[in-house]
C-alpha cells in the first residue's frame, strides 16, 4: 500500500556500468540488483512485473491446451549423450560434477528432458498430440555477459514442446503456438513480427523468430511494412484458418541481418513499403521432426507399427521480455517509462503532497486508495517525505502508467488524474477507475 | 476438461523402488518422474498440487507484509567466504566452477545473498522492518537421496529473512512468522506443532520446528496433548498478542528425538496427557540476531551510530509438503487419498458410465461440468473408456476429494455425489456447489 515500505532502491543518476535503456532503467529503478557476473537477483518492483508476465505467458499456452509441468534445473549428461548434443553444446553449457562424480549439468534448455518424459509415458497414437510447456530457469555460461538481464547467464524461460504422429499434425500443433505467441504479445502491447529463421543448434526445417521493434534492438531487420497490417483477431484455432494465418504472413518479406539480401529485397517490396529498422527477438518457435525422437528412441504404436513422433519447440524468455519491453517503451529523453497496463508493477500511484503540518492527503489518499482496490485496480501510495514534484519524476521513471496527484487545490470530488507523458485532467474517481479496467485484458 | 487429454502415467501396480506412502502414491498416479538420483520432474497432477500449495504459502505470507523478492539459484562463493560457511557447509553443497573458473555453487539456502542485497539497498533505520521472501529452487548434494521428493536434491522452497533494529523488534518478526506458519499449515487442512529446536548450521539461539503428526515421520516426538488445544484464531499481529500466542505454545512439552529427556517428559507432563508419535517436518524458523550481519557488514545508520541489523530466517518446504500432505492423508490399506480441498489437483471429478453405443452420460458430463466452472469448481471429468468402477477407485488414488458418479440410474435432476471413503448421496447440483464451496478457504 505505501511506497515507503518496500524495497524500491533508487539511484540518482544512471549507473555507469549500464550501455542499453533497460539495464538502467532497470538498475535505477531497483528492479534487479547483479549478484555476480550476468545473474541478477529480481527485487518486488521487478519480480512483480516479471511474475504479471509468467502468468500471462501461462494464460495463452492454457488456452491452446498446452500443458504445464516443471522439469528441474540440473541434469544428468546421459540423455545429452543420447541425442548427441553434449559435446556440441561447448563451453556455454554448465557442466558440473556431483559429490558422487556423476556428470550433471544446469540446462540450457530441455528437449531431451521432456523427449525421455514422453517416452516413458505416452505408448498410444491416441493419446496424441501432446503440448507440454513450463517456465523454468535455464543457465547458459555466456562469455561476455553484458546488458543486464537482456544477455544474461541465468534467466527465467517459457519452453514448450509438441508431440505429433505426423508431420502434418505437427505443423497444426507449431501453428497453434505462432497464433498463441501472436496473442501474448499483443496482450503485452508488443507489436512482435513473426520472421522466417535459421533453426541453429536446435534443427529443424521450420523457424520463426519474433522480433519487436526497438531502435537499440541487437538485429537489424528488413521488412516490408504492410507485415504490421495482418490480423490475427478473428484466427481460430483449427488447421485451416492457422494455415491462412501463417501464409498471410509468410507472403511479407520479413528477415534479420543474416538472411538479408539486398537484391531479393529490392524485387519483393515497393521502395515506398521498405522499412530497415532494428528488433529485440523475444520468441523464438521450431519445428524439428524426429531430430530427437529418433536417437532417444520416442515412438507410439500405431496399427501396430512404431512411428518416432514429430517434434516442435517453443521458447519466450520471460525475464528477457522485461528488458525488451523497456527497450519499447522507454522515453529514455524525457524520463518517461510506461509499463503496458497488463504487467505494470501497479496499475495506479497515489501522489499526495504532504507537509509536516498537514496531513489531510494522506488521508485522502487511502480513501482513493480503498476505492480503487475494491475495484481491482492494483494501487500504491507514495508516501515519502519528498517533494511533490520528485516524486512524480520517479513515477515517471518508474512507469507505473496512471498517476493521480493530491495537491493544494484538490478538490473532493474530481482528482486530477494523469497518464505518464500527458496532461492531467479533472476527473470523478468512477470516471477514472472505468479508464484504467477498459484498458486491462 | 478431459482426462484423457492429461499427461498422468497411472502404474498399475506400486513400484517396487518406493518405501514410503507418499513416494509410492506420487508415482503410482503419474505426479512426478526421476530424472536422475533425487531429482524430480513434476508431471501435471503434482505440478498443479505444488502450484496450489505455493500460492497459499505467497498469500500468506503477503498477509504479513512480507515483499516477494527472486534471488537467483547459482551464487558466488565470495559472500560465503564472507559469512565463514563456505568450508562449514561441506559436500552437501554443490560446488560448481564456470567457463571462467570462477567458484559458484547451487544455493542451499540465501542467508549472505539475502543479506548482500540488503546491505547495498538499506541504509537507514526507519526502512525497518524489512521482511523478504522468495520461493525458489534450492539444491542440497545429499549422499543418499531418497524417499521420493521427501529426500531429494534438488527442491523447492519459500525461504523468507527479516531485518529489524534491535532483538525486541527482531522477535517481533519472528512471532510474525510463527503466526503465519500456523495460518498456512491451517490452510492446507494439516495439524502443525511447533517445536522448540536446535538452530543447527543456521545458527542463533531461537528456533521452532513446525512438525505434523504422520506414523511414516522420520522424528519421534514427545509431547503434551494439550497443545492441540492452543488456538491461534483469534491472534492479532501485535506485539502482545503475538508474544501470548508464543506463550501459549511454550508452555507445552513439545520436543523432538534429540531434545527428548524422558525424567522431564515424566516430571512435566501427566501420564494421560503424555503423546509419543512420529512426525514430519514441514517449516523451520530461526532467529540469529547479528550472525550474519556482522561479519558482512550488513548496517544501518541510527542515531548517528552504526548497528548491525538484527536477522531471522524462516523455510517452508514447498515441494516438501506435497509428500507431507500424502503421509498425514493417504490411507494406504484402502487406497483412498483425500487431498485438502485447497490443494486438490481438481476439487471434484465427475465419472460418467460410458458404453460405445451411448454416449447420453458424456453429454450430461459437460453439462455439469459447465455448471460447475461457472461456480468456480475446478473440475475434471473421467471420459476414458475403462470400467465404471476402475475410474472410482483410480480417482480414489489420485485423491479429488469428490466424485459425481453419471451411472446407469441417473435421473436429471439428483446427482450421485461421493466423498471419497465416504457413502454416495444424492444431491441437487446446487447443494453439492454449496457443499464444496463451503470447504474451500
Amino acid at each position: 500500500m505505501f511506497f515507503s515500505n518496500l524495497l524500491v532502491p533508487i539511484l540518482k543518476n544512471n549507473p555507469s556500468e549500464a550501455k542499453i535503456k533497460s539495464h538502467k532503467l532497470m538498475l535505477r529503478t531497483g528492479m534487479i540488483k547483479q549478484s555476480s557476473a550476468g545473474i541478477y537477483s529480481w527485487l518486488p518492483l521487478g519480480f512483480k512485473i516479471m511474475k504479471k508476465i509468467e502468468n500471462i505467458v501461462r494464460e495463452e499456452q492454457n488456452r491452446i491446451n498446452a500443458q504445464e509441468i516443471l522439469m528441474p534445473t540440473i541434469q544428468s549428461s546421459d540423455i545429452w549423450k543420447e541425442s548427441g548434443r553434449y559435446e556440441d553444446y561447448g563451453e556455454e553449457m554448465l557442466r558440473i560434477t556431483d559429490r558422487q562424480k556423476r556428470e550433471m549439468l544446469y540446462g540450457p534448455t530441455n528437449e531431451e528432458l521432456v523427449t525421455d518424459i514422453f517416452r516413458n509415458s505416452i505408448k498410444s497414437y491416441k493419446s496424441l498430440p501432446q503440448l507440454l510447456y513450463h517456465i523454468q530457469w535455464k543457465f547458459r555460461d555466456e562469455l561476455r555477459p553484458r546488458f543486464g538481464i537482456m544477455r544474461c547467464r541465468e534467466f527465467y524461460m517459457k519452453d514448450a514442446y509438441s508431440f505429433d504422429l505426423n508431420d502434418d499434425e505437427g505443423e497444426y500443433s507449431y501453428n497453434k503456438f505462432f497464433l498463441s505467441y501472436l496473442k501474448l504479445f499483443k496482450r503485452l502491447d508488443l507489436k512482435a513480427i513473426p520472421m522466417a529463421a535459421d533453426t541453429g543448434p536446435i534443427g529443424g526445417n521450420l523457424s520463426h523468430e519474433f522480433i519487436i521493434l526497438a531502435e537499440t534492438g541487437e538485429s537489424k531487420i528488413y521488412t516490408d511494412k504492410n507485415i504490421f497490417e495482418v490480423n490475427h483477431q478473428n484466427c481460430e484455432i483449427n488447421k485451416i484458418s492457422l494455415e491462412n494465418l501463417r501464409k498471410n504472413f509468410d507472403k511479407y518479406y520479413a528477415v534479420t541481418d543474416e538472411k538479408y539480401n539486398k537484391i531479393e529485397f529490392d524485387k519483393l517490396v515497393k521502395k515506398e513499403d521498405q522499412l530497415e529498422t532494428k528488433g529485440i527477438e523475444v520468441g523464438h518457435i521450431f519445428y524439428f521432426g524426429d531430430k530427437y525422437s529418433k536417437p532417444m528412441n520416442a515412438s507410439v504404436d500405431y496399427d501396430g507399427k512404431k512411428v518416432f513422433v514429430k517434434m516442435g519447440s517453443y521458447g519466450v524468455g520471460v525475464s528477457r521480455l522485461v528488458g525488451a519491453i523497456i527497450e519499447a517503451k522507454f522515453d529514455e529523453k524525457n524520463e518517461n517509462m510506461i509499463w503496458p497496463i497488463n504487467v505494470a508493477p501497479y496499475e495506479c500511484v497515489i501522489i499526495p503532497l504532504i507537509s509536516k503540518s498537514d496531513k489531510t492527503n494522506l488521508e485522502k489518499s487511502m480513501k482513493v486508495f480503498n476505492k480503487l482496490k475494491e475495484n481491482k485496480i492494483d494501487t500504491i501510495i507514495d508516501n515519502t517525505e519528498e517533494n511533490f514534484s520528485s516524486k512524480m519524476k520517479k513515477f515517471n521513471l518508474i512507469g507505473v502508467p496512471y498517476q493521480i496527484l493530491l495537491g493544494k487545490k484538490t478538490d473532493d470530488d474530481m482528482l486530477e488524474f494523469k497518464k505518464v507523458g500527458e496532461e492531467s485532467v479533472k476527473l470523478k474517481i468512477d470516471e477514472i477507475i472505468k479508464i484504467i479496467n477498459s484498458k486491462k485484458n
